[in-house]
C-alpha cells in the first residue's frame, strides 16, 4: 500500500476538498501508514475496528479489502467483528459482517 | 420471538462470523430476551431507542417490525421517536421516522 | 415530575444559554413527558436507553433517579443495563452500572 | 428559509410523527432558526458541523443545500470539510465530501 | 493563536505520543488553522460545533476559550449551544452549557 | 488474563447487573477472550482502539493495562493513538494521550 494509488472515493472528493485529499495522499498513506512503530496489518486491525466501532460503513469496505492485502486472514477478521460485538454493540458487529462478507465474496455494492 | 428463527441478515453474517451468530441465537436472543426481569414489550422500547440513538440504521427495520409484535403500538412507536428527538437529536430522530414509515407500509427497502 | 422543577443542573446553564433552558422547562417537561401517548416509565426506559447508549453520562443521574420516581424498579434498571450491553456495547453498560450503582445508595458524586 | 417549506423528509415522517414534524416547524425552523442573536451563515455552518460528526448523512443533502441558499460557499464548504477531518476524523470527512459532491452537481441520490 | 503555543494538555500527551504532538502543532495548528479559506471564528464555531455533538468533553473547555479569543462571544456560544440542542440532542447541550459557564466564569476544573 | 480476576469495576456493577457480571466473566473473558482465533495482543489492540473511538474513558485504563500485560509496547500504544487520531479525530486521541500517561506512570486517577 506504500504507493497508495489513487481511489475512486478520493477522485470524487478531490474536486470538493483537494486540501483533503492531499493530506490524504501525504500525510494518513504517506507518512503515518508508513511509520515503523506499527507494522501495517496492526494498522489494519485498529483501522478496521475504529471504522466498526463508529459505524463508518462507507470506508468499511475499502479497509477491509486493505486488511486482507496486509496479512489479516479472512477468519480473522470474522474473529474481530465476533469480539467487538461485545465491545461496540451487536448492532455495529452485524452490519460490520454483512459488509464483509460482500467484500470477501468479491461484489461491490 | 421466543424461537429466534433465523433471519437472513444472520444468515449473511453466519459464513464471516458463525461464533456471532451462534451467540446471537443462544445468547442475545435465547437468554436475554427471554429473562423474565423486563417484559418483551420494554425490551423492545429500550433497543428502538438505542438503535435510533446511535444511528444503526440496518438493525432499526427488523426491531420496529419485532417492537409491533411484542405490542408496542404504531402510535407510540411515533411518540418515540418524537420524544427522543431530545434526546438523540433531530436528525436520529427523522430517520427513524422515515424507517418507520417503510416498515409499517410494509414495504422492504 | 409534571411540575418540572428547576434543577441545578438547569441553573448552571441558565445564564449561559437562557433560551434553552426555557424551552428545557416549556417544551420539553411541560409539554413532550406530559403527552398521553406514552407512559412516564415508558419515557424515563428510553431516555435512560438513549442516554446510556450514547454515554452521556452527566445527565444518566439525574434520569436514573426520575426512573425510579416513574416506577421503574432497581431490578428493571439492572436488566436494562443488561441487555443494553449487547446493543450499545458492554463499556456503555458497565459506566451505566456505576452510575446507577451510586444513585441507588443515595449519594452524589 | 424562513418559511420553512414542507420538505418530502417532512412528509414522510409526517404520517408517523406528527406532533415531530409540527415541532420541526414551529419551534425548530419557526423559532430557533429565526432567532437574531446567531445569522443564518453562522447556524447553516453549526448544523453542517454537528450532521458530519454524528454521520447522519441523510441530512447533510438537505443542509448542504440549505447551507449554499444561507451564503456559505462551496468553497468554504471544502474548507469546512476539510478542517473537520481533524476533530470528527477522516472517514466522516471523507462521507461529507462526497454528499457535497452530489449536492453541488445538483444531483440527488 | 498563529504561534500556536504549547498548551498542558499537549505537554501531557507528548510523552506518549510526540509524533501526535508534533502533527498537531505543524499541521493543525501551523498549517489547517492558518488557512484563508474560512476565518477563525469560522472556524472556532464549526470547532466547538463537532467537541459538543461528540461529546468530547476535555478539548470543549479549550475551544471554548479559543472561540472567545477568535471572535465568537458569549451570547453567540450561547445560541450555538441552543441550536445545537435540536440537532445533538439536549444532553450534549446541557453538558456543553455547564462547561461554557465554567469557561465563562475564569475557573478551571 | 486467562483467570479474569473479579476488579473494582465488575464488584461496584456486581450488585446492579448480576447478570451483567456473571456474563462478563464467563462468555466475554471466559470464552471470547481466550478463542484462539486471534492473539490477546491482536484483541487487545481492537479493544482499546473501540474504547478510544467511542469515548469510553471510563474502560480505557483498564483495558490500556492490560494490553501491556498482552504484549503491547507502551510505543507501540503512543503508535496505536497517533494513527487513529486520522479515524477517530484528534480529541478522541488527546483524551486516550492522556489516559495512557497516568497508566504508563502508575498513578490511579
Amino acid at each position: 500500500m506504500s504507493k497508495a494509488p489513487s481511489t475512486s472515493a478520493r477522485d470524487v472528493v478531490r474536486k470538493v476538498a483537494p486540501k483533503l485529499i492531499d493530506m490524504t495522499e501525504k500525510v494518513v498513506y504517506g507518512d503515518v501508514w508508513e511509520r515503523p512503530g506499527l507494522s501495517k496489518r496492526d494498522r489494519s486491525l485498529i483501522t478496521v475496528a475504529t471504522l466498526l466501532a463508529l459505524g463508518r460503513e462507507k470506508q468499511l469496505d475499502g479497509h477491509l479489502a486493505r486488511a486482507l492485502q496486509n496479512g489479516v486472514t479472512k477468519d480473522e477478521i470474522g474473529e474481530v467483528i465476533t469480539h467487538l460485538a461485545f465491545y461496540a454493540g451487536w448492532p455495529a458487529a452485524m452490519t460490520a459482517g454483512r459488509i464483509a462478507r460482500r467484500v470477501f465474496e468479491g461484489s461491490t455494492p
